[in-house]
């Protein structure tokens, strides 16, 4: 595992790739815990998904683009994390981002879990929404047959 | 929280609305666990992301309609799952689910975090994979950094 060189949250530097629900919510989130966060979409009107106290930067443009990365100042990331809809996108993303500006920590959203061999082979930790949730769905579940068989 | 009837895998009947990415994920894992599962969906293209393995049964139809849930036996249902893209839908199905034919547990897909109110004030489980997600990256993130500090 790579280690972060900063310790303080107001030192880290995240740049969010993608402003949907997954992007905006979790760049709300991290700007909360103090970090330094941009936030990287296509789209200007994603940014209004942000909450009100969001205190980042937002970047409207394809986060694709090499240029656009080092417009958010990538070689200075601590983290780089890869929201979009499109795995190709996050995978392309992902890898410019290791390899290329070698940010210390890089982790991708995976849409379609069948592509999970591709990034393992690619050395990008990732996660998968539809796998925690297809979990979180069997351990409720599970949890209250538990509770029968205890009660019995 | 209520409680099901059955305590043995083999013995639950477990109703899944919705074939995307999550309801064949979620339908094949609890197939796999032995449990006796049925999956709606109205595009029957969509049955072809299960599991090979999957032993359950499959209706072509939509799952947001009376009749369905009757031909699918809702009445023995022990659990329903509505993981459809559509946060009504999700919703309708679950209260249906609930209100009509008492089905000890239902647990619904909660698309939009914005939405979780309703949800709530409906007395229905979700699962957000937004917020699943967020908290993820979230962790892992926080985590090296946690790394760090014991390193020091």
């Amino acid at each position: 595992m790579k280690l972060l060189k900063k310790k303080n949250k107001s030192d880290e530097y995240i740049i969010v790739i993608g402003c949907g629900r997954l992007g905006s919510h979790l760049a709300s989130l991290l700007s909360r815990d103090g970090c330094s966060v941009v936030i990287i979409d296509k789209d200007e009107k994603s940014f209004s998904s942000l909450e009100q106290d969001f205190g980042g930067f937002t970047i409207e443009a394809d986060g694709i683009e090499d240029e656009v990365l080092r417009e958010a100042k990538i070689d200075q990331a601590d983290v780089l994390v890869a929201t979009t809809d499109d795995d190709n996108a996050n995978i392309m993303i992902a890898q410019i981002a290791k390899v290329v500006y070698k940010v210390p920590k890089v982790i991708a959203r995976l849409h379609d879990p069948n592509r999970y061999k591709i990034y393992q082979e690619l050395d990008i930790e990732t996660v998968s929404p539809t796998i925690l949730s297809a979990l979180e769905f069997q351990n409720i579940i599970a949890r209250d047959f538990e509770d029968i068989e205890e009660a019995n």
